[in-house]
């Protein structure tokens, strides 16, 4: 399938030549490796994300920084666009290359340079697995918190670059709430260090700000995580619910019962019996709703936590709450969830995931939202997500093969977003912006705040030659697009009426 | 006393004629009231670092936002510099307000909007004091993490402002992990709308970017923090130490064993001294240092936690470790550490305190260097810090009327803070930079992180009136302060050998 965007919204790109460029990056970087030819470079056309795709003009693959440095040189120089790229797992197009310009895949830094289990840090290079952390940091008893669902694939510049989410989110935080220190390269090829290996960096928050900022300010260069002690047990509920409003409700009394679970999700019916169809997780295929709760901590205050969890489900209209007997049961439960996507692409030849937030009081109010703009556009949703940060994933299925279909999956997920905006929410939770939701910022953001965004990037890259068209819109396509800002509560869209 | 600041490295400020922006604004915001005597502006000229004093042009008390936004309309028209101040509590003489400037108080917005308890979340007005929120939320039994020592007086706005901290920072996060959304006024009096209600926004994270900008970017006008539950129960340890090399080898292993205590505080024992002698809290007058470590949730788990932490502290060398036996002697305990810089005020005419941060390993360490250049220097130097996150507070004893003591105190401050940046520290952890720091941040970044700060700044307020010669020095300033950026590890001061 692919989407249509029209690329002439983002402004002009500068023109470039792919024989000249060549010449010139072997000229200044003789051992870097470039893939040039239409058949090598064919594999870097999209990342997760393979709605969009775009055969980049050269593809370079450096090892160590001074080659990384000397490209960034000249390409800022000869205003060469450059889109950097992890392990390619990004589910937005974040890493989508550019006909016009140079991929630079950072995926051979992937060297672990220090452990520190003392302070609990791990320095490392942005191309190493998020996985590959917490491996290398089990034998002293720790790991890395964020784990998205690609977290054996992706890398941790990736995670850093779309502040990466994942099950453990709600408890343990996003990719920024786990980093102390990265190291970036300007665009001119200029050091930088921000953060700091103690508590707080002076001056502004740069490390937040270039995290999530989707390769627009700077390519990363090298990572400091901080590490985890591993909990010694981890127990895993599952409340079957005959309504998603009250597995919504479930939620919000657990959270309000001052209970942080490890990962709390949600799956509606459809992606219950797709899952269950799949994995034979032991899903009660007739509930419209689950919830997965797991507790982790010290033995004493699980068993609490579980007790606690398991009233409050009760109470809130569970109609089955059962805990996972022993590990292999407990892995089996999240084994439906983390397999919840491919589980559904067996029901649709096609299908596309959206990544809403919202505020977690919303939900079913929300849930009840997407179903009726559902049935309205024809199309079957089905619903996984971080139920206990709000973070909603409906899966719209459809047939890119069935004239128009393609076109109503599209709008529809534009109008699901626009209904996490219109509640307080946003259009991404842990996806990014990147291609996809670029339309959907200008009815997050108003013109005025566009505006500083785009000053932020021209205080970082005055040329625009970082990742173009991607996360921030520019004003010429907000006002094409024809949204304007929607501000929580009032309703722009006469077709969507507050529930 | 009155530390020396040369503001003439700081660029030069536009002329302002004061009886004309008198009239201006007079005419502009009739209701506004605007104190402009130099009997009224007295009470202004400082903020809570009282070692710089400034007369303020104009101090103007708006109640609506609209008097804000046509305030700052006029002055960015005229290009008046604007300083915002919250309760004034600040440490870093961030809110020192302008001879020739406008001082814009906030104190009036002190409104607490809505308490959501099912959210968990709290919207407030800038002008709010901190301590009023958990009063506010308390009946829902939750309450705001971030608790500055000054949490009775200071407000919201004034804390995400400088990114406050306090002592359950270890375990709860500082200010910006505590928010969720600000709204704030451009220097052009544009609203604009940072962070959301929701898990995360997309786009850049101007949130975390606002967070700590010391003023430097906008005015804060609405701030939604995080409310948590409050602890079933809070346990105190108090362990005596014969060397403070034992008690940062206990911090350290504390940490290490996967404990994170809701306070973890050392005193050295000048700081012990002073604070028995004047609030009797019981503390041990003979320890070389002593450690509090807090313990909060629930019943059992802080039970088991007490038992560990106490055997750690023994392994690590403690020579005695008493918990608190009720309610009362908690409290006593923790009146003797939050009243510790008042205590030592009793020892000497003036105090100068420092706020370093290190990493946790080099406590030992840099403890032993203070102690040498305490030495060097001929002043006494407490130590009273937030141990568990490496946030030091050296308080430096000197008398102002002694010739030479204030530049010798100043020199030895400086020192302290280069020292923490040699060993990968920083030199705030939570008071902020402010105008006291400027110099310091000569030493913590290099050119080209401070043009990016400087480009960053050019993005929110292009003509540099928001608190012009706080938080980020120009590159001038650090020429002729003649410090370069030590890179930890590097000596480029031939006096401080690396111990």
């Amino acid at each position: 399938m692919n989407i249509l965007y029209d690329e002439r919204l983002d402004g002009p790109l500068p023109e470039v030549n792919k024989a000249e460029l060549l010449k010139a990056l072997q000229h200044a970087v003789p051992d870097l490796d470039i893939l040039w030819r239409e058949d090598e470079l064919k594999p870097y056309e999209c990342d997760g994300l393979s709605a969009y795709r775009t055969t980049p003009m050269l593809v370079a693959l450096p090892r160590r920084l001074d080659q990384v440095q000397t490209l960034l040189k000249l390409c800022h120089q000869h205003s060469v666009p450059v889109v950097a790229r992890g392990a390619g797992t990004g589910l937005s197009g974040g890493a989508l290359p550019l006909e016009k310009g140079l991929l630079l895949v950072m995926a051979r830094f992937n060297n672990i340079l220090h452990i520190d289990p003392a302070a609990r840090t791990a320095r490392v290079q942005p191309g190493v697995r998020n996985l590959a952390i917490s491996q290398a940091a089990a034998p002293f008893g720790l790991y890395y918190a964020p784990d998205p669902s690609s977290q054996i694939a992706c890398s941790i510049g990736g995670n850093v670059a779309e502040n990466a989410g994942g099950v453990h989110c709600l408890k343990y935080g996003l990719t920024v709430h786990n980093l102390l220190k990265i190291e970036v390269l300007s665009i001119e090829g200029e050091r930088l260090t921000l953060g700091s290996d103690a508590l707080d960096a002076p001056g502004f928050d740069l490390l937040a700000l270039f995290t999530g900022s989707e390769g627009l300010l700077g390519i990363i260069t090298e990572v400091t995580v901080k590490l985890l002690p591993k909990p010694q047990v981890a127990k895993v509920l599952l409340a079957s619910f005959d309504s998603v409003e009250k597995a919504g409700r479930a939620v919000a009394d657990i959270i309000a019962a001052g209970i942080i679970p490890g990962g709390l999700e949600m799956m509606d019916n459809l992606a219950i019996r797709a899952a269950e169809d799949f994995i034979h997780a032991g899903y009660p295929v007739d509930a419209e709703a689950i919830l997965l709760c797991e507790l982790d901590g010290v033995e004493a205050d699980v068993h609490d936590d579980c007790l606690r969890v398991r009233e409050v489900m009760l109470q809130a209209g569970a109609s089955e709450v059962r805990q996972a007997r022993d590990e292999a049961e407990r892995v089996r439960f999240w084994a439906g969830r983390k397999n919840a996507f491919p589980a559904i692409g067996r029901l649709s030849p096609d299908y596309y995931c959206m990544d809403g937030t919202i505020p977690r009081r919303e939900l079913p109010g929300v849930l009840q939202g997407i179903a009726r703009l559902g049935a309205e556009y024809g199309l079957r949703v089905a619903n996984v997500f971080h139920a206990g940060d709000g973070n909603m994933h409906p899966l719209i299925l459809f047939d890119a093969n069935q004239p128009g279909e393609l076109h109503r999956a599209e709008a529809l997920g534009g109008k699901i977003l626009e209904l996490c905006v219109q509640v307080g929410g946003s259009i991404t939770g842990e996806h990014g912006v990147g291609r996809e939701k670029i339309n959907q910022m200008c009815a997050q953001f108003n013109s005025a705040e566009l505006t500083l965004f785009h000053a932020v990037k021209t205080a970082f890259d005055p040329r625009g030659l970082l990742n173009p068209g991607k996360n921030i819109p520019t004003l010429h396509r907000c006002a094409e697009f024809g949204a304007m800002h929607i501000h929580a509560g009032q309703l722009p869209f006469p077709d969507l009426e507050r529930f």
